[in-house]
């Protein structure tokens, strides 16, 4: 357990490489600055840059980039065992691909005011999805149709699904 | 206007189509029942079904899935214009991922609780977003550096940047 402990503690060097890729990227033009790399048992699994406006990809950010690249390295869709450092604090997108990913830790640098202050809409995201969906500033419109929950009985229904 | 309006009713074949691709994905056993298509001037212009297992790519959501596949056809990383039927509320990654696309409406027809019901993560992090970092369940860990901050200054300096 204390080997293990030793193992994962927090390395600020991997802070400094996610802040590199985030500089690299935007000096390059790929997209915004945003870097992160995903760790496990000391070693660089996943690393990605912000390529929003690069690939014309809005999911691009460098949280997401990382994950894909972490998680086609390791063939599965989950990262248990991994710390996720981040130059940023993540996007509720990011934040919510990270929970579906389910790291051990995520390590920030600077946060979503800070991200706010670059002219990212971080913060306003964060207050928006508190709301109730019909008082967003993105219309979402619940339209009940009984086959969308039908479903989710099948779903409940079938063996040998693999969970995730 | 008018005839803009009459363009942009909802249509609820398309959300039809949603749930038509949520239950093929998930009887491929491609992933969850989750399906979306997304709709600009009367056309599908993307589609996507929840790929999660299928891909070991834990953000291949429908939502996702269809918004890269829709931005990728337009050959741009925003969707004015676009209205999203989707077979079941976003959960906060889609949400935010659907934020940074910026369509015009998200049409859903089941919600978080149906999804939750299902056995779905999308309510807890619900939750789990609205509290701060250090409280959550998935630790959140925020360690300030100088040059993270330095990035935002050096972004906002930069000219010729693409801004979204």
């Amino acid at each position: 357990m204390h080997y293990h402990y030793m193992e994962n503690k927090i390395n600020i060097a991997y802070l400094e490489l996610a802040v590199s890729l985030a500089r690299e990227g935007m000096e390059k033009g790929m997209g915004g600055p945003f870097g992160c790399v995903i760790v496990k048992d000391g070693e660089v699994i996943g690393r990605g840059f912000n390529q929003v406006t690069s690939s014309n990809d809005p999911t691009a950010h460098a949280e997401v980039v990382a994950i894909r690249d972490a998680c086609s390295r390791l063939g599965s869709y989950q990262l248990g065992g991994c710390d996720v450092y981040t130059s940023c604090e993540p996007c509720p997108m990011c934040l919510g691909a990270l929970y579906w990913a389910r790291p051990e830790r995520v390590i920030y640098a600077s946060n979503r005011e800070d991200a706010a202050d670059g002219g990212f809409d971080d913060a306003f995201i964060y207050r928006e999805i508190q709301l109730a969906p019909e008082g967003r500033k993105l219309a979402f419109i619940e339209k009940p149709l009984p086959d969308a929950l039908q479903l989710f009985r099948k779903w409940k229904e079938m063996i040998n699904k693999k969970l995730y």
